[in-house]
């Protein structure tokens, strides 16, 4: 397949930033989603990547709106899930994991995301084709490129999903542009990139990507 | 029935705030409603159940965004409405009658819930079903939980429709699970909870959910 | 014809605010009007009726949101427009003569009145029946009645449509009720009351009363 | 054809500002597209003319809600572009060398523009008529005027891009009244104007005016 665009600015950074760096990115990333209405009731989860194995990830349950340090757990990459992490933290971990270059994961509940999420669900991705905004997701150099965004069915069986991004990913044909990110249906979006700057460009481009498509639709 | 979903957290208000501190919580949350626009032409209502068997709520006709402590009254529950109050306030007053553990009822006008609630009032409900948001009412384990949102029809007779709301929820049959609030068509939406933090996101997750709701019909 | 709503709290300004108060509420009332994306491009139009026979008026052509003193004009009621004026202060002057009791006119673009506008001008009215948010509108005291929005095609004939207003407050039927405002079909709408907070109570709730209109309509 | 409506009022800049005005402008002009959601992911571009044959530019690549000076070039008008250069920043220069009058070009990925572009780029126009906020376009005295916003094909291949809008503003029927922007299918808007108040008043009214032909169609 072709690799997620992100890996192609991987050398940037080779060095990750100190904990408390990572965690005051993910304090105002948490900040700058609220205010999108992205995290409502105390939903989303965002994390970055730290220095020393370490990764800086929000708390469960906390309004991802109004972080402050106690919020953001200092989870070890590749370990066991600390007490009081999100279950979904497992997604991130994975992703951290399977792609090393990854240095930031984002998720929020983007309606356009949720409901697009049902609507595409039983064919597995949405295409992306014929939009300017294609170009703002690293590596991607013109409209014309056909950017598959996978689209995963929901589950509370967050090890089964964790598999199934993973092999998704691993295994997609060799002519298929992926996205860096996945919808779940009813859910919402997770983005990545190999910083919070980047994360949150992609997180930013594919939420107006996908209300750009449910526009059209209707 | 099965309980409203609040019941299960009671144990943590057996001891209700002071009066001041209920009021200060009402004027808070009227001033992030006004913020995302879901309390127009000084709309909606709000209490908090307080220590000594007071609970504070908005006086009826100020603009709820910027309240002071003098738009707060002092109302005794189960005693008549004192003066000033809105007629909706015993809609607020039976709610704590009928449930003992509630400690926050909160009505804004959402535009998703007075339109859907007209679309659906013929039906009596609202089925949220396939939402992860769902997970945001207290209680909810899973998207796949089938959650009923009463609908009311609209009516200027208060008692009624208090009548009507607290037979609904003492009557459902014992498998529906019913969410922690309700829509009156062409109004608005009821949500409540432990406290004004949970009942809070409760509203915010209802108003997420009515707007997916509505964009996935259309 | 039923009087406009607003003529039964008459008394309550018999005294008008001097005409620095009245500016005041002027340019915060752009303010505010331009937070909610309702005056793009200098669009809009502002006044209220100030002591002395005179009316505070916004002046053509500046950005309504940043409004300074010398943004707003001394008219004279009754009398020609001063030079600065909007065509469309004769629309503000005439509903002054007509209506002794108005003290505030507040003319904005909001999109849903400008769509509804085209899509009933044949019409000639938007009925509002079965809205709660219609108590909003002074004299109204159940969603049950039909209120009636009038709706005027649009025009550059200013002298004309002040006519067809006047003509059409002055004519309805007896058992009709109509609205504190009107819509003019692709250009935006009108909303008055007893002094500047009741007519903007009127336009906050006609705005979401169209935006909940167009909603059920889609 | 007729002449793109901000020649009329060339006169009034005769004098361009100078540099650091000229950026200062871009920098609040960016400042403000993105409060309104208008660049996402480091979308959008800005100019305005300065004095001394230079144009204040947007840098590739930065995020336009916080732009410091640095993030503007000085770009020499009718010269190669400068390094650091959007692709799209011939498409500024284009229109100063073809338009001597004109003073600020602006550039925004507006939703409506976008979607509504996909819709009618096989009729290489969006015709904008009976909308009372066309005569926030310079030049346009009555809502009754027919105006062409043209449509191009989004294309990677600048150059070409500017040689067709050059062609079509030179090119177009004596009798046919010319938006001051166009629209690029799946990408956004472009808006200008004799100085940057200009060309802000027609990116926002173009921008109302897209949303309400989106709103109305559906």
């Amino acid at each position: 397949m072709s690799q997620p665009s992100t890996a192609t600015s991987a050398t940037a950074h080779s060095v990750w930033p100190d904990w408390n760096t990572a965690a005051q990115a993910v304090i105002e990333t948490g900040r700058q989603a609220a205010q999108r209405g992205w995290v409502p009731a105390t939903a989303g989860n965002f994390s970055v990547r730290a220095a020393d194995g370490l990764v800086a990830i929000t708390r469960s349950g906390v309004d991802k709106g109004a972080m402050v340090l106690t919020d953001i757990l200092r989870q070890p990459a590749g370990q066991a899930l600390l007490p009081g992490s999100s279950a979904e933290a497992e997604l991130h971990l994975r992703l951290y994991a399977d792609h090393p270059t990854l240095g930031a994961v984002f998720h929020t509940h983007n309606l356009a995301a949720s409901v697009l999420g049902r609507l595409h669900v039983a064919h597995g991705r949405i295409v992306l084709e014929g939009w300017e905004l294609q170009k703002a997701l690293q590596g991607i150099r013109t409209h014309e490129t056909r950017v598959h965004l996978p689209v995963f069915a929901n589950t509370q069986d967050i090890a089964a999903l964790a598999n199934e991004v993973s092999a998704h990913f691993a295994l997609a044909p060799a002519d298929t542009v992926l996205a860096p990110g996945y919808v779940i249906a009813g859910h919402g979006l997770y983005a990545w990139g190999s910083d919070a700057r980047q994360a949150w460009r992609h997180l930013e481009a594919l939420d107006v990507l996908l209300a750009q498509v449910l526009a059209l639709r209707a």
